[in-house]
């Protein structure tokens, strides 16, 4: 079966480097439509038009990305089935021959721009800064010449015939961006033993005491945090749900048990997804909290409501 | 089918009164039968000799029972099925006609005179003070003619035909002490809606990070402590076990829960048994831990572990 | 004195009409300072060109901002010494007799367009939308005639002779922002009895457990938060600082002690001021916590250390 | 200057041995007053008519002593200023010639007759067991011919010319006896580096959380338990106080940061000493809870308060 899966397009964007690099481990055949952004992927793949939609969820530089966010907490629901991470490389993409001292006009998306502020106060800081949808437009609309360069993966360079006038150009370098597979909700894969579980819990209290009480529920079941991020409810300020990635699968009764936990005592919980984890190991689970641990536990319950022994 | 209940004996001691309110809300017919001592009432249920042994387990003012306690946890196990509070009063008992300052000499148990002794030694500093095996047997030895007083139970008076020199004489008035019948392990009985369970931990590690995380492990499932004890483990000191006593039913889903999850996290715990409460009312459930909450919560778990939806 | 603060310009900005109202309340004359971004206001702070920036730091929509974020962790420090909340209301601003049916472009600000984007995906689908650095600057190229429309706030349309073609057209209704003014450190305004202190905290070690104690230094002192969001550090994916808004003043004891005690266990702690709170009443502060529960116990360490008594 | 200490006797019981053992070390010359009872000790340090009184405050098999932990709640305060732990070995002792078959009555204290009881139970089934104010004092019983044998330390049979019909016949081998020196509240010793402090604390409220927010101010800073005992308040059963020891000495920052804390959140907190610790080497200070730590903490926020920077 050919599996077709949406992208913020066109060709070049780092999503498009991103749903690549996936598609090429897929056991079976993939076709990558490129859409025009995070809300359009998601909206094909809840209309049932593609199968999935890769998009970024966060950034090592400027965080979770709200778009992607925000349609997680949306409905239909969706769930995440694979993940990828991809450095992030921006050059300043002109064309053939010109250089960066006649550049007047710049195109980018607003992502890209906040990771290159201060490279372009610096060395750009006369030049017009135009917000495009996404960063392979912008070099797009350069080598159509309607812009003097555009901040771009080297891809974008490759793919429009431009040059980098400057290369990795971020004011922090070494960032990476994470994407994520949404799909509708499904059977989750097996369990690999290196997995990660995603959620997104509200509270119903807004004090700390709310939120240490979140935290415990993992923490004492030994379920370690890979990611916390808070995001506003939008209900009013001051509101806040909170997005967390967890070690484990839901299949493993360490987590199973621990998101039970957090459906009974939060106002709201949704189940986001477990799959493979591709940025690092597991640690080793916490002495009682292993899968033989929880049956042994109910084995030894079972017995003591049947007829009080031990 | 007739039961037999052994106490410590003789008659009119105070496990005698108490032995007696628990005869009369039984069903069935009881025999009690006295015995000379708590251990050896024990080691009677556990012969087989008895079906129960109505022992005291705790009093308000000294504390826990440390002959009780110790074969709690000692083999075979042994489980509470019912409790008795009764209230402690002592009488200064002498001979008819005898006066309070002729008294040179005098016989209580040990844990009567721990109660008081601040009495004794303002109004009888110099009577020679001796120990028996229990108050009652004191009041007997008085009506024999060995000692001149006994410190005792207004019962032991009437039933040996003493007389009250001083009534209610302990240095802190108002005294409890709750009696517990502890038998083989068996089915626990049907929750009542106010019951109490009964259990004795052993921390994996002897830290103050250990007995948060059992506590909390109760707390976070809003089962209330209606006691705590700590014993030494008798390995050596500074090594504790804690005996717990808390609201609700083993069936209760937050009890058992809870106590299965002591169980992982605990180097052992041993199931005291589940019973009604006696002394006051059981709090509301908290939300999120009624036995809804967890049936609710476990169709979640298994709703998302099948299709991935929820 | 006259003081001079920098806001997001051109005149017209959200930003412009918090920089009004703040300067409404100012004892004393206050000149205002258009400034062409964040970055910008907030440079000019540090260069003494400006006395302080009005930037916004969230909204209830779409969360925290990041360039304001991420200059509140960059050097040299700044606090916050006032707070203005400011309702969000969009128009879809056009030239005097201009129909929504035939407008093909428009242009607005990121974060506006984050909030209208349904909006627009349903009823302007065709139209090309290209980010600006302001919603202001929009509604002026608007009134030059370079855009058919923008997206902006009331009062642009008003000081640039535009019409409302559509008015708020925020996907979510009843956004608000919250705007802080900068400045450089200096002594805590006096406390009001209704404040809010603002701090960034790094973690030592990347764990839900440390998480927790942080919370826990927070909540055991009765210091309630108000806000709290988790920011990637940018050192990589998965390190997190969390900024932090609590109730009180830097000059309240338990304020002051819980924020002493998370310098000693944080990696980092970095003070952001303590100003007046503009959007709710404290609530009554917890037994033990009060101002006089602090200093008695100080007293009564001070007798104990002294000689023994306490 | 020459000390009197008061200590249960006669001459040839445990705490006997436990106070010339302490008389060795202390610098000046010590005379050791033998006093009929626990209690009377107490009251005479509390009268002036000794300086101290060395009593026992804990047994590995039996826990702690309830007249001692009694008295240390009683008015007016006294402070532990040292400790002494002692092996505790029971013989069985004759008078020299007489044989283990012929005993008959058997003289002893209760706390000797609760570690023995097993033993007495198996090899001394039919003998008439009698308690005594002490050991020593069974001894000399035996030694005057007024009982067969006595359950008594070695030393007190070779004060009394008495002879082991067995030697070490407590049922759990091994058990240690904890003494404390108790004096009038004086101004703590020097911390050596290995202290231990020791304080009885009163919850406010009865419930599983208040004893986990009273550790968690210990845990939070770093301040190890060695003890922990649970005693009943005496106001009604299900109310207990706290007996705590800890690591470390009042004059160190976090045990007097984490007692003020008590001193705030408990109902009440007493103050029972810092004194050296004899049994175990203290542990590393926990990073963030040494002196350094709180005194640097103290200088940031007094700088932040003082003029924003910090």
């Amino acid at each position: 079966m050919t599996l077709r899966y949406g992208f913020l397009g066109p060709e070049g964007t780092f999503a498009h480097a991103a749903a690549r690099r996936l598609a090429g481990v897929e056991s079976g055949d993939v076709v990558l439509v490129p859409l025009p952004g995070v809300t359009q992927a998601i909206d094909a793949v809840r209309a049932g038009a593609v199968d999935g939609a890769l998009v970024p969820l966060e950034n090592s530089v400027e965080g979770g990305v709200p778009a992607t966010l925000d349609e997680l907490v949306a409905d239909p629901p969706l769930i995440i089935t694979a993940e990828v991470f991809l450095p992030v490389v921006f050059d300043l993409l002109v064309r053939p021959g010109a250089e960066l001292i006649n550049v007047k006009t710049l195109a980018t998306h607003p992502h890209a721009e906040a990771q290159v502020r201060r490279y372009l106060m610096t060395e750009l800081p006369t030049a017009a800064v135009t917000m495009v949808s996404s960063t392979a437009g912008g070099a797009k609309l350069v080598a159509d010449g309607e812009f003097d360069a555009a901040v771009a993966p080297p891809i974008a360079g490759e793919l429009y015939g431009l040059e980098a006038a400057a290369h990795d150009i971020a004011d922090r370098p070494g960032a990476v961006t994470r994407f994520v597979l949404l799909t509708p909700p499904s059977s989750p894969p097996p369990a690999t033993g290196n997995d990660r579980t995603s959620l997104v819990t509200f509270l119903s209290e807004n004090r700390s005491g709310a939120l240490i009480e979140l935290l415990s529920e993992l923490s004492t079941r030994g379920v370690n945090l890979t990611r916390l991020e808070s995001r506003p409810t939008k209900a009013s300020l001051g509101e806040y749900c909170f997005f967390i990635d967890c070690e484990g699968h839901i299949a493993d009764q360490r987590v199973g048990d621990a998101l039970a936990a957090l459906h009974r005592v939060c106002a709201d919980v949704r189940y986001l997804g477990s799959y493979p984890r591709t940025d690092g190991e597991q640690g080793p689970v916490l002495e009682g909290r292993s899968d033989e641990a929880f049956v042994d536990a109910a084995h030894w319950l079972a017995a003591i409501r049947s007829d009080g022994t031990s």
